[in-house]
């Protein structure tokens, strides 16, 4: 299998977690996308994903799967014991539920920021702006990052009991975060010391080192 | 089960299908949510759905399962035979991406245009509107029903050979495209077609006729 990536990128290390956690890294040939040429914005890159974003996982068959949550309910299907998508009717569910949430309330949110309030990948690359919304979708990512600190000081894991795709997504929001220097407030006790939990997992630590060396 | 729900909602129709698919709508128990009163955006409703919307299912043990995806994915795996997520990984996988991408490119597009370029649900409930920003997510659907349109010359599906929650999802699009009165552009002659064609399924003719009696 074949994976279209962009090493530093907060989404594309989503799919090297869910590979890590799962032990199949050694499975896949990477092939980088220069997102700061906009190489993932040519009409070429677009016919394997309409929508013009990595990670995009390339099937031996020729199927090109785009989205993180699809990529990964793919992988984590594959052996037959998923282990990051849930079991049982209602793990899955809730599963994909915060997953979304994660991504609606932080991680899509700091992009939408990164893409329309600041330079973002440049002005060849960034042909539409809208500062306002950039900067609506920071705040509510702050408000976010609250939510998930009121929802961690009741449970260890953002679907609940057990370490899942949710939880790499919210990681995603972090290294986000990072890229774009906006701190996660101190007062989210709870969910920095979740994120340092999450830390003493070698795929969060293995792949952090590749998203940001000086993390 | 219960479910927050609000009966011409794109959303919720989708849900709404799914279930008549599924031969499950007698299981359910349906509360209505007025979001032209904004009862969605209470604080109440918040601890049931952060977000904010509906569709919420409440299960019998209280867990409460917000975004479509989410509640579609727990009802089509809970008889243990799926027909609208996929029974393989590369089947679940697809249809994963393509419903994300029917919200991305289409439904979410237009759902963003109605609420921040359209008066919406009204000032009291839209405190905060862009309404460029609705623009350019029109135009992004618009763009988007090409994409569909392209794809359904080759397949007869949006997520290939077989009818699935893809399909209710770029419905949804289509639901919320005859709420904000945007025309689907006549020359999308596969993606009309397809659409004449998902009319003649019982589960979506129904809830078409509930959403939208003049369908
Ligand atoms: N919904 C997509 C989002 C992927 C995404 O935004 N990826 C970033 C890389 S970190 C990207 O390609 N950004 C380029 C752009 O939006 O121009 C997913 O879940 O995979
Ligand atoms: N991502 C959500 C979106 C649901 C959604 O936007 N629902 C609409 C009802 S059709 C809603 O609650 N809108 C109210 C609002 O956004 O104020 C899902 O897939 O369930």
């Amino acid at each position: 299998m074949k994976i279209y990536d962009w090493p530093t990128g907060p989404y594309p290390a989503r799919v090297r977690i869910a590979l890590a956690e799962k032990q199949m890294l050694s499975r896949i040939k990477f092939v980088q996308i220069n997102l700061w040429k906009g190489e993932h914005k040519t009409a070429d890159f677009r016919t394997k994903n309409y929508s013009g974003t990595v990670p995009i996982l390339e099937l031996d068959d020729g199927t090109f799967l785009a989205e993180c949550t699809a990529i990964t309910v793919y992988l984590d299907t594959l052996d037959g014991t998923p282990t990051l998508t849930g079991r049982t009717p209602r793990e899955k569910g809730v599963i994909q539920m915060m997953t979304k949430r994660a991504e609606i309330e932080m991680l899509d949110a700091i992009s939408i920021y990164f893409h329309h309030a600041t330079p973002g990948l440049g002005p060849k690359v960034e042909l539409y702006q809208n500062r306002e919304w950039g900067l609506y979708q920071r705040d509510k990512a702050l408000r976010g990052m609250h939510y998930f600190d009121a929802l961690l000081k009741k449970q260890p894991f953002i679907a609940g009991e057990n370490f899942s795709m949710a939880d790499i997504a919210v990681i995603g929001g972090f290294i986000f975060a990072a890229v774009v220097k906006l701190p996660i407030p101190q007062e989210c006790s709870a969910l920095l010391a979740w994120y340092a939990r999450m830390q003493e997992r070698p795929s969060v630590r293995d792949q952090l080192a590749i998203v940001s060396p000086q993390h």
